[in-house]
């Protein structure tokens, strides 16, 4: 199929539709605007960049612009499109370094526009660049090599506290603040988010909750000095702002395509934005499916990305893939912890459902008593009262959480029970797990809640 | 209930069914029967015993007989049952230590007397004591701290593998002989198996395959001196047997109890020996319904023995339960590598199905590229050509291994497909995966194979 493909946005979901596209289909031309100077970077690798555990920040970049011109996409840096008509098949595209602007024609287009930072809306915050691209990270990297003693972190979800640790292990004294009742956000309930707490803790960060952020002091230099709570004044010669991100769908708003409840652009599974013909959206950016909320959510990880870039590119040309939903599955490893979930919370179930559910906490071994590294893991679930269908499932351990959760994910997937759970064939083997898998001792204690 | 349960064995799976059967009937008598003077103990946790992994043999005790006494469970120990009369329902015992004999009444009966070791068939071979029992192990650690350099290990398998390795560790020369092809007998296929063997090499261990061992040389005092092989005779201060076990049913088959194919004793789904009421087995004597073969097989591993021996403990109180089968999990952490199984083999497929199979093998990382520790990982799928049902997974890698393979046996489990598999959520984040789970990128090929 000959023609042009125009895709807004050089990261994981843009870069995958690329990739796709030029490999299904030699003839198209396959051109892609990224306002940034990099393409297809691991952004989740940020932390752990500025945290020291590598020292080239190129490491975080997966293919470069001139790597994927090589296999022949056409790459923009620096070119940021303003403006999509779609009547026209036309975009309006700032070339950033040659200031200048043109328009650019299409045929099908992906939009992979990511997601924006949300600062709190407290004076001072404008000033502060979120560490959120590479570019802006190596800037953050230099402002952290001038030195100062102390750091604030707001917000203390996933990035918060990844970068608190990152601080921490930099050598700087840090506070994390955040205004709700306990860390990790809506991600983990607060029983289990405890112990996250706990691993942020014993790390030596400064844990404050229920602590409103009040404003941001600066320097002359526009620098920071201070931040201002509810609880006090918190010097600070460091701030990071880790209070959250929305889609970035400014343009595509305005061009007419259709956002849904939580701000994401609106899709089908084959990734089409609804209504448009030849016109495809994936990664952060966009909706997806819940499977088991059974309704579009924003989850923004480059798992999806990924995979949704992949699932519009093959659309784009010709082919027919469909992305089958997630289930909000997310993993770190943050301040001597594996912190993982997949469904729905307790928490989420009250909020988003009617579901009568029975939830456990099983706290055991990652691996047999006697045997070194053995430390202590913690295992929740979340199951339906009437039929124990497994909806969810939070586990926090010193190691081993992450590939434990994607087995729950891999059971809430196939619909299986906690009943079927407890009795699954699950590897033992003194170094890896006890000979009942904190999973199997986690589904015994609901099968027991559940009778 | 009154009565009294007679349980023969007292290891996993006799003591998990005392256990359950006590919980759950206070009013019953139950006795359990165990020739050697421990109970409760990880048999799998030997090797690492005996590697230095840590010091005090005890601690591969899980319940000594005295904890069991004081939940109200008689234990016997020292106590071997010599044959069971079950029209009369009696059993004779013979007590090692009193040197006496006497007749044991019984009104339900759990056998559980678990494997015997399988030697090689060759001159000098039924001199030695394999280590696996916790009291054979403390006096081959005894052996071992009376020095030599050289150490033979007969047998490429798990356990073969686990022992050369404690060997190693220990400060012996170490070489590793098996009359197969390749490592990991029947477990792993040769390409995989491949990987297994490149570890033990790495480690400094002499893999010798394709190797048939004709005899064993003692001195006077009936210790090792060498091994002959087909391939030349190898010094040896100290020789490991680990050439396989077999269902140890000899009492058992000479009382009427039907076996299988496979040397087991057959039970139905609630572990009752088929056709003897109030008599059921579990553990290593056993055999088990494969949930893909559908069929018996001989699987012996703690986590079946303790899953049967509770549900025999159940069934025996009057409860109901079932064990649902296996899929022939088994992991393992050797030699710096983890390797896990679940499902058939291509090797499996071939020998005991009639199916039409693909397999592919993919090297990923174990974690996203820059991120400290990333290492080699490989899987291998096996799935039904005509509908890409998932049969089948291998995995080799330096980390990360055992819990991946749960997810294949949960998806096993659950009847899903390649397809299925290539789009499921799993967790990524830097630390534990790269952003495409080497599990996800299997699958991909797996789906490109299919098609």
């Amino acid at each position: 199929m000959a023609g042009r493909l125009a895709i807004i946005g050089g990261d994981a979901a843009g870069m995958s539709a690329a990739s796709q596209a030029r490999r299904r289909d030699p003839d198209l031309d396959v051109v892609a605007f990224e306002r940034g100077p990099y393409t297809s970077y691991s952004a989740c690798g940020i932390p752990y960049f500025l945290g020291g555990h590598f020292e080239d920040s190129e490491r975080l970049i997966v293919r470069s612009p001139e790597q994927h011109s090589e296999r022949g996409i056409d790459v923009r840096v620096h070119q940021e499109v303003l403006a999509i008509d779609l009547a026209a098949r036309e975009l309006t595209v700032r070339d950033h370094q040659a200031r200048t602007e043109s328009t650019e024609p299409f045929d099908q287009l992906v939009v992979a526009t990511g997601a924006v930072a949300v600062g709190p809306r407290v004076p001072g915050a404008d000033h502060l660049e979120p560490a959120r691209t590479v570019d802006a990270a190596e800037r953050f990297d230099e402002q952290l090599d001038r030195g100062g003693e102390k750091a604030v972190v707001i917000g203390a979800g996933y990035i918060g506290i990844e970068m608190a640790e990152a601080l921490k292990k930099r050598g700087f004294e840090v506070t994390m603040v955040d205004i709700a009742d306990h860390v990790m956000g809506i991600a983990f309930d607060a029983d289990m988010a405890k112990h996250v707490q706990d691993g942020a803790e014993e790390e030596g960060i400064d844990v404050r909750l229920n602590c409103a952020v009040e404003g941001i002091d600066l320097d002359d230099d526009g620098r920071p000095v201070a931040v201002r709570t509810a609880g006090g004044v918190l010097e600070a010669d460091h701030v990071v702002l880790a209070t959250g991100v929305k889609p970035a769908t400014q343009i595509a708003q305005e061009a007419g395509l259709e956002v849904g409840e939580f701000g994401g652009l609106l899709t089908d599974d084959h990734q089409r934005c609804t209504g448009h013909d030849g016109v495809f959206a994936a990664g952060d950016c966009v909706e997806s499916w819940h499977r088991l909320l059974e309704r579009p959510v924003n989850v923004q990880l480059g798992t999806h990305a990924n995979k949704q870039g992949r699932i519009a590119g093959i659309n784009a040309t010709g082919g027919d893939a469909a992305f089958p939903g997630v289930l909000g599955t997310a993993v770190s490893r943050i301040c001597s912890r594996e912190v993982a979930r997949t469904g729905l919370t307790e928490d989420e179930v009250a909020r988003f459902t009617d579901l009568d559910v029975i939830a456990v906490v099983q706290k055991s071994l990652t691996r047999a008593g006697y045997y070194p590294g053995a430390g202590p893991i913690w295992v929740k679930l979340v199951a339906e009262r009437s039929t124990g269908r497994l909806l969810g499932g939070q586990i926090v351990g010193v190691e081993g959480a992450a590939k434990r959760v994607d087995v729950l994910a891999t059971a809430i997937w196939a619909g299986m029970t906690v009943q079927e759970l407890e009795l699954l064939d699950l590897g033992y083997a003194p170094p890896v797990a006890p000979v009942y898998d904190p999973l199997l001792v986690a589904a015994s204690a609901a099968v027991r809640e559940l009778s």
